[in-house]
């Protein structure tokens, strides 16, 4: 008899495990034996829930993405002036990278070794892609810089908004005001810069 | 016999082994053998040149750190006011990352496992310091806006100025010229913002 404790686990709660354990260890990293031990549960009962570790993977990438993508259909994302809809959409990316953490940073870090990391890789492209060309009609409507490559603008924009994962650090409590002054901070740094304007 | 080949390296030539190995495989994950196989030279070979795999790593992130804090330094950062200081240390910063990649893109990844690690972390937030003090002269002085804290516009304004190590990749040739205008862009977005001022 091993001490493994009853299978309770549901895939969604047995992913909020693997999540933890990819972004701490590197999903590389990462074995069935770590998951199994992390979970507290064995390895066949894991297997009882999803068919591989790459299948983890690609539920945590896709909860991340799908959120991602989401954004752009919002109303707020496809109506009105173009400038309006990049700010909206650097602000709801920046609060879902608040709200989904753990799986934004887990999409963030994928490498590419896999089928999977491949395919989110090419899905972050596509996302990228899609606010790269709300930037480059924003800037035809003379309303954002023209001085700037669309794409270099989107890189650099999410180089911001994504660095957030290195350090924002919910605090229980005051989570949404939080999240909200935070965005409000990114996206008024992001458009309208450091310096004040006099 | 071994294949390996007549050791011909020295401590520097080594390091840019070491440096390109850890990129690639993690400092954690990097042992003296896969170093010594990278090298072509045997672990005794490496072990005339260094005491340990991490003083290669002491020797890699002081060469990015020593550039950085150089910086400071500059007649450009400790001179005029302080918004054309913390413009100037922001510029710099772009061009040593481009110009020490490796090295600066191993101290961006540097976990807090070891001494040596810790001391990188720890001289990483004394320059992320040293920044911020200048951006509250700037704000003081009425030039940067005082309605972000400026650790928090510290942290986002690095946040987008380091991310150019996950895509940004020389160009041989042109690369001066690239880095200036690169270097420009950064610094126009981070200080000016995407929004055109009209």
């Amino acid at each position: 008899m091993t001490t493994a404790k009853r299978d309770t686990y549901t895939p969604e709660t047995l992913l909020t495990v693997a999540v933890r354990v990819f972004n701490e260890r590197g999903y590389d990293g990462t074995s069935m034996e770590h998951l199994s031990q992390a979970a507290g549960i064995s390895k066949s009962s894991i297997y009882h829930h999803v068919a591989s570790k790459e299948e983890l993977l690609r539920r945590a990438v896709s909860r991340a993405l799908d959120a991602l993508f989401e954004t752009l259909d919002e109303p707020g994302a496809v109506e009105g002036r173009a400038i309006d809809r990049v700010e909206y959409v650097t602000r709801r990316t920046v609060e879902v990278l608040m709200a989904e953490l753990p799986y934004v940073t887990l999409l963030l870090r994928v490498r590419g070794n896999t089928t999977t990391e491949r395919w989110a890789l090419e899905r972050r492209r596509e996302f990228d892609q899609r606010v790269s060309e709300l930037m480059r009609a924003a800037a035809d409507a003379g309303d954002l810089r023209a001085d700037v490559d669309d794409r270099l603008a989107t890189r650099l924009l999410f180089g911001m908004v994504n660095s957030l994962v290195e350090w924002y650090r919910p605090h229980p409590g005051a989570a949404q005001e939080e999240e909200e002054r935070l965005a409000g901070t990114v996206v008024r740094l992001a458009f309208d810069g450091l310096r004040t304007h006099r």
